[in-house]
């Protein structure tokens, strides 16, 4: 019921893995805190929604949230905004490509006034003291799509970037690239949507100081030097339309 | 409240338009019936449940629908779910590669026993007499994506091919290109994805005999001469990763 992977007791950041049930993917959903104002970051859809509600009341007054941070558009990313909207005083951050879609998870009315669009070029969002960076993660996978980067503990919120299926020790972090490969390559290869972004995201990131990267589904990478493996494995993975040719594109016959 | 596009008593295509309101992107719902069985296409979110359901009541006893057919993931395709399971005996078609994302829409074990997933390759789905085809779209947005043909009226539904947002005249069908290319250019450059993927695309659809494109949003082409109008310009179009560059994927200013 959450892992806190940083806590100076006036910055605290929680990751929560097992509340996804059923048949839907495995999701981690994020609390950011600091001093006082919190932030969640993809905390998913009606699956986790009570019982995030509930593990986060421990932290602060529920209903005082700062934000809700979408880092695009996805159901096990943000299908529960319409709950958060109601019964928290929270303001909605999504990327701007995203702002007029998000509208079909609510009521009428249910988002005026309270959505902070995230610009093509990111942004830096105020948080207590401290801020959270959005930073472009355009087409990995979504269309428009980000990043968030804690420049307090050094966490990267990685969203699907990294993202990992392994059967179990979702709490364990990963100090080794090989040990996760075998969960990753495969999602990556079909939902990631091309090498040339996945090279300008990379480059991006080596320009921070990154000490954890920890993504929307599963593990945890921990530490400079498995950070950097993942990051030498996704600058040269081929992916989604470098993969695809013509026989993907084919009517379906008659019979089929 | 709904506009028959084709109509020979056994077989009913209806299109409707005028269900979105407030500050959400306008959306296109369809429903598809043939000898007394019916499937809707993108039915979209709670904004369109209600007086969808109340549409159609029109032609069939809502609680035996045969299916809700998703092209992706998105919330203005598919967010209300969990209502059509809940309210009809509807099973949910949705690509493959959402299946286990779709969940998070629901609660735990509402779709056990009720998703048919289409694979990457495609699949023509019975509907009474007849049959839906799935066509591949991948990347056309989503990286799981389908466009949808009906080989009785001839009508191709392309999900988000084709969207366009016009202020105006949404039951307007379009029969030059030259009237819409202003509300449908910006948007195809930047969410689809590459030219590469709109070419594959392309060269499948010329195989069939197509009379008009209905989008996801906006208005219809119609008529052969605009069909093909509108294939030659997205076949060179450039939009996507062909138009980034590593000036995207920068990290913002401190004081952004």
């Amino acid at each position: 019921m959450g892992l806190e992977i940083y806590n100076d007791n006036s910055h605290i950041c929680v990751v929560f893995r097992d509340l996804v049930v059923g048949e839907a993917v495995q999701a981690n959903q994020v609390m950011l805190f600091d001093h006082g104002h919190a932030a969640l970051i993809d905390p998913g859809g009606d699956l986790t929604y009570s019982r995030l509600f509930a593990a986060i009341n421990k932290y602060l007054d529920v209903k005082k949230l700062d934000y809700v941070v979408a880092s695009h558009q996805d159901p096990d990313v943000i299908a529960s905004v319409s709950k958060w909207l109601e019964d928290t005083d929270c303001n909605i951050v999504v990327p701007a490509l995203w702002e007029r879609f998000v509208p079909h998870f609510t009521c009428p009315g249910g988002l005026t006034n309270r959505v902070v669009p995230i610009p093509d070029g990111g942004l830096n969002l105020s948080l207590g003291d401290s801020y959270i960076q959005a930073l472009p993660a355009h087409f990995l996978h979504a269309e428009g799509n980000f990043s968030f980067y804690d420049p307090i503990s050094r966490i990267l919120f990685s969203g699907d970037i990294g993202a990992n299926l392994p059967p179990a020790g979702l709490d364990e972090p990963i100090t080794q690239l090989k040990e996760i490969l075998p969960f990753m390559e495969g999602f990556h290869r079909r939902y990631m949507n091309a090498n040339r972004v996945c090279r300008y995201w990379v480059n991006m990131i080596r320009g921070l100081d990154v000490e954890s990267i920890v993504p929307q589904h599963g593990r945890a990478f921990l530490g400079k030097q498995v950070v950097n493996e993942f990051l030498d494995w996704l600058e040269q993975l081929e992916c989604g339309i470098d993969l695809v040719n013509q026989s993907l594109y084919q009517v379906p016959q008659a019979d089929a």
